[in-house]
């Protein structure tokens, strides 16, 4: 089989494929700081772009954009009626600080105990290079790929992709393709593979309570007005229903359709309530009424107050009202809920039951919509295949609760799924000091993808 | 009359009386800066102490205590069956700073357009002081008093007396008096004198919500737990009823009683709604359904949310779930409300409200009776008789929303009611930049507490 010559290369340059990596490592392409690094960040997007190069994939090029530039790069002769996977990642990096609490330095990768411990290692030099050496492999070793294939990797997923979703509208002929590979998430466990197909959406928003002309002496005007601490509660408290967890937002649930399948993949993959009580160390669960912990952190939507300020925070007392309080609000939205309605909503609702007196802002300050796969979608079986035949073992089907909002951006604009076949853990420290990947799931990955290329050849797309 | 010739006394006597004050007010007895004023507060002290020598009080003495001494002076030789009046005022002052808008130097007594400008102008030395010159009035004119007085004059009033009501305790039955005399409160405007009845008691809460053993990520694990900031936003909500402005801790109302005088005396001496909303520049006034602006600031009482803070509180978005939340929660309590039995139905009820998972702590941080001097009391005739004769204007009664805790203390230790007797104006800037007095009320000052005394004599208390 010319699958087994192609894994066999990978198995053969294991360890110059991990070298490559530290190298990739080595750049601190640290996109939150660009002053710093804004030269790191460029010359790491040079240095993707060669290895698609040496790889033998073409026409590379770097995507200029107000930011940073995107790396492009196609092989596109598998021949008629082939399909095309485009390959999506990132090489940008989170900042490494604090420092001191990292073991070894962030950018000199270092293996201890068969971890490779660096920033970037898992979030998502690691991951993605495994493509670059995966499309390597195939091309080394018979000078061509099961089917076409194009890389798109930018350098400001840490930055929120502001400039990505423009790019993509711009590109959308020459980005055209079947299904999109991206490996940015985690597996399941050690050894356990796993394939993301359920994503949830986001909107976050600043809401600003404004009363008073200034602050006031809560013992000389205390009791004539709404306190703005006071509405914010009251405003806030009236988002959630206390006793069923329900979000009480006109129309929030609307559009969801959960299935008894999405139910059964969450309660084989997901983790029983326990585990969530043990992690987080508290003495009771709490959410939406009638869903597992794992549901509600997966594919049932939830509405969060992720921050909450106004008047006095020091010490002891201080007898003051403030003249505004504010919020940082978010809301995981799940597939068939609309961002722009429920943001409409949320703000004519928070509104409609502030305290006479104040004013109520609301700002969106990011917005992105949930993605779901179909389990049964082709490129999933040979995702199924190309990670059962690498870890020796079938993998599970994880509904996420964070989000990765290109994949929307994706479905949306180029109108294809997205296979998330991720080969970090839950553990490796990403976005904190000593990330890391483990080195025997870098290498799989690479023998994961190779496979993937190979097995999505023979699935109708 | 008797009385003329002291008046007599204090005209004669308006340019010594006022340089006396300018020396008092250079004196920088700051209490909340003991390393760098603390030899400033001693001498201070001193300076009072000797003030009421040379006025001819007797037994004059500073009384130690753990913090700053407290100025003692006695005068009781008013024979048999005459009541005795106690003098209570504070020789500390508030920071100056920032100093920079200071027109002229805070310890540099200047005069401007009839105001004297200095820190502690008219909190309270410029308002104690009048007491130290009306006594002296009366002796240097008659040798005797009309009535026995004391003085008690302290140094810690501007950081919490915490010191005060330990040495009240002790001190008993020195203290033993038939009345209270304080001006440390305000008239009702220019040329209109007034006399606070009534002052709100304080009780004031740290609460901190306690979730998982750290912050999360909200994608991942939100919608499994009660959100600590959402848990302290239901809770307090729920202290409050949003449509009538009900405070809704158990038994909070207890024990209040408003009389039909009350309200008539807030109907003839507060400012109409429309001063309220003015004032603060806001669209629309809020609170206790059934009650003026002016009545819920002065005779019902409060829940204030003064502060909150929790997650997330920088530019943008971070989609945190914090380990915990806080709140700063304080209420204004009136005559009859119980403050011990209302921090304990507090705590009961807001824990009894939490979501489950949260831990719910709550810390008083301090606590004060509210109290109310009946408007028929003897000695409030005397006041007002003072007043009247001295300002050519009736004085009007004030029932004040702030709290002077100690008038609370001396109703339970020593069994007595308090005049409170202001010649200060709300607009005279204490506790900021630029504090002064007007010189004619301090004068005025003088007169009235001269007259007091002289009124007192002829009551029955």
């Amino acid at each position: 089989m010319p699958e087994d010559a192609v894994i066999s290369y990978v198995k053969a340059n294991q360890e110059r494929n991990l070298q490559q990596l530290f190298d990739l490592l080595r750049i601190p392409s640290v996109s939150a700081q660009p002053a710093k690094h804004g030269k790191d960040v460029e010359r790491c997007a040079t240095f993707v772009a060669d290895s698609l190069r040496d790889a033998g994939m073409e026409n590379v090029r770097l995507v200029q954009t107000p930011g940073n530039p995107i790396v492009y790069a196609d092989w596109l002769h598998a021949g008629e009626g082939a399909p095309t996977v485009l390959v999506y990642g990132h090489y940008d990096v989170q900042p490494p600080e604090p420092l001191d609490l990292w073991t070894s330095p962030p950018f000199e990768p270092t293996i201890r105990d068969g971890k490779l411990y660096a920033r970037g290692a898992t979030d998502d030099k690691g991951q993605m290079f495994a493509h670059v050496k995966a499309v390597e492999a195939h091309l080394k070793t018979h000078g061509k790929l099961p089917v076409n294939v194009k890389f798109f990797i930018e350098g400001e997923e840490e930055v929120g992709s502001k400039n990505l979703d423009r790019a993509i509208e711009e590109l959308r002929k020459e980005l055209a393709c079947d299904v999109v590979l991206v490996s940015d998430t985690a597996m399941k466990g050690e050894g356990q593979p796993a394939i993301t197909y359920s994503l949830r959406g986001l909107i976050y928003f600043q809401v600003d309570v404004t009363g008073p002309s200034s602050d006031l002496h809560s013992g000389t005007w205390g009791g004539s007005l709404a306190n703005p601490n006071e509405a914010l509660v009251q405003a806030l408290a009236k988002m959630k229903d206390p006793k069923t967890g329900k979000v009480k937002i006109p129309g929030f649930y609307d559009g969801i359709k959960v299935t008894k399948e999405d139910r059964a993949a969450v309660a084989k993959s997901g983790y029983p309530d326990s585990y969530y009580k043990k992690s987080m160390a508290i003495k009771a669960l709490w959410g939406e009424k009638g869903w597992s912990a794992a549901e509600r952190t997966s594919i049932r939507p939830t509405f969060e107050v992720n921050g909450i300020y106004g008047g006095y925070q020091g010490d002891g007392a201080k007898t003051v009202i403030p003249a505004h309080a504010h919020a940082k609000v978010s809301m995981r939205l799940v597939g068939g809920q609309n961002p722009e309605k429920i943001t409409r909503s949320f703000e004519k609702y928070l509104k409609s039951v502030a305290l006479p007196g104040v004013e109520v802002k609301v700002t969106r300050l990011s917005a992105g919509f949930g993605a779901k796969v179909p389990l049964d979608h082709p490129a999933m079986q040979a995702a199924t295949k190309a990670l059962s035949d690498t870890f020796g073992k079938k993998p599970v089907y994880l509904a996420e609760g964070g989000s990765i909002p290109v994949v929307a951006t994706f479905q949306k604009l180029l109108g294809v799924n997205t296979i998330l076949m991720g080969f970090g853990l839950h553990d490796e420290n990403l976005h904190a000091p000593d990330e890391h990947i483990r080195v025997a799931n870098y290498q799989r990955g690479i023998e994961a993808s190779a496979r993937f290329l190979h097995e999505v050849a023979k699935v109708p797309l």
